[in-house]
């Protein structure tokens, strides 16, 4: 289970109107400014984690979630518009986290980059994940909203915990696809959910209905995240299949495929230990269609998503809504 | 530079009125609250942090700051009234950097008891860290005051801050005392000045001068510590002498010890390895006077600090200001 970018997000924002590259951009400014400003060392870590990106999925929730009159209001408003505070917000949190997990995973590269962990140890990692996190909520602040910052703050614990119960269920090939699912649930969907929500309170919508989009939609991307594991290919995903499996990180995939393939249940996953082996049992996973089944979960996740759309949104929104859901499932990388 | 527990706090807040210690434990109360509710593991692991207590004199200066009336009115609020609130903010993220120390350290015991990370391992004690991060920050989303979030949430970039320039400097031993001072400031000063303003904000005062106050009282506070760790004694402090110098930690009673003394001004820091040679660098620096300069130091910050109080702070208040001011330079563990 590890972060994968989304899908066609360039395609998305055109189709979405310029006010939605206009706020990215603001927060992408605005990431880079209050990335800086931590003392020499910490700046530097907070900005070379910023700087080397991710394609922003989430604060393109944030914005879309707002709706195209919110957005084109903030897109034009002078100093920094609570749209874009929420999807740096969301953002910041986002970035802390995967800066303590490679802490945790003692990662050397992410997204192609040295991790601060690699160039700065594990005091640096820990603290500059620790300033992102505080920097988050005192950019949320001024958005003046406390509903915004419980809804950060409780995906930031979910986070918390879906952590921790990854690292608990590591190595154990007999979690059950439930338990897998919560791990989904708190790992990645908590935040889409906050992201959606944010958006639509800066619009002064109801966040129940766009949160619960955002909490499956996010629940499929992981999904797919780890089907994108075992099936590379990896010249698009950026990495090696099946490092999870080395990781002892047991994902649907696996799970579903174990279920299907006697000899696939007899693996005990730490013996995989090496990079072929974990290709060849990728191979097997594949074999059995789990791949397939797991997809094809993922659909009808989004699906779901989809129809528990506001009936009254306006048709703008829900169309480029239908497309980020969309492209959760049919990627690639 | 090492947590150590405050001055004679259960005679300040005999002193300073019952609606104190009541305060006090519905803040104690509302922690045991808020550690739980997070999926069994992190629940235990943060429940037994909080529990694990440490003479909260961050959420005291909560208390105090907000002053008599403020206090009153708070201890007989029904709910969670924002003064608790606060306090149990600041404890939390006070726990929370901890806890993440601990990882960095590798320390397996805190006030004698086992820490998250000997029980639970870099996984547990980091996501323990971030969810009691989190859970501070909407805790005190509570009070619908957007000064207190950002106050509390520059506290925590500071720490972070000072978390990270003491790694940088360990081992050291020619930093010099305004880097000494700053990392004081960052470390430990930042979030006893939260707490002021926080208390002072509920109050409906100018958080400044209160601010002021905590921060001078903070600094004081860490060098105490810093002279405690040379000083002992060790049935004192529940520490042996010298851990600082153990763990490449260069305080001001040995850069001030340095400077008076050749033969220690020539010790390598990465030397000193054994209790037993900590134990006598620190007799060699006691030796130059260096402990009586630091806590005279301390009682100038002190001094500057009961100095700044307002003018028209009502007289109880003043008094068990002071008393705290006091309490934390003349103490010996």
């Amino acid at each position: 289970m590890s972060a994968a970018s989304a899908g066609p997000v360039t395609e998305i924002v055109e189709a979405a109107g310029v006010q939605v590259s206009v706020l990215l951009a603001r927060i992408e400014d605005r990431l880079a400014e209050l990335s800086g400003g931590a003392g020499p060392d910490l700046s530097d870590h907070a900005t070379r984690t910023i700087a080397a990106g991710g394609k922003r999925l989430r604060p393109l929730l944030v914005v879309l979630a707002a709706g195209e009159r919110a957005a084109r209001r903030a897109a034009q408003a002078p100093g920094v518009p609570g749209l874009v505070r929420a999807g740096v917000a969301v953002e910041l949190v986002h970035s802390a986290t995967l800066v303590h997990d490679d802490v945790l995973d003692m990662a050397s590269l992410r997204r192609g980059k040295p991790t601060v962990f690699a160039l700065g140890g594990r005091a640096a990692a820990t603290a500059t994940g620790d300033l992102l996190f505080a920097r988050a909520f005192s950019e949320l602040v001024a958005t003046g909203s406390p509903e915004q910052i419980r809804a950060l703050s409780d995906a930031s614990s979910a986070l918390a915990q879906g952590e921790l119960l990854q690292r608990a269920d590591a190595w154990d090939a007999g979690v059950p696809v439930e338990r897998y699912l919560l791990r989904c649930e708190l790992k990645t969907a908590a935040l889409f959910q906050a992201a959606c929500e944010l958006g639509a309170l800066e619009a002064g919508a109801d966040p129940a209905p766009l949160g619960a989009f955002g909490r499956l939609i996010g629940i499929a991307f992981q999904i797919l995240d780890d089907v994108l594991d075992v099936s590379g290919p990896a010249e698009r995903t950026g990495k090696h299949r099946g490092t999870d499996l080395l990781d002892g990180t047991v994902t649907l995939p696996f799970i579903l495929a174990r279920q299907a393939d006697p000899s696939l249940a007899a693996v005990d996953p730490r013996l995989i230990t090496k990079p072929a082996q974990a290709a060849q049992i990728c191979d097997g996973i594949a074999a059995t269609g789990a791949l397939e089944e797991a997809r094809s979960r993922a659909h009808a996740l989004v699906a779901q998503a989809v129809d528990g759309l506001p009936a009254g949104l306006p048709p703008g929104q829900r169309a480029v809504l239908e497309k980020v859901a969309a492209g959760v499932v049919e990627r690639y990388s």
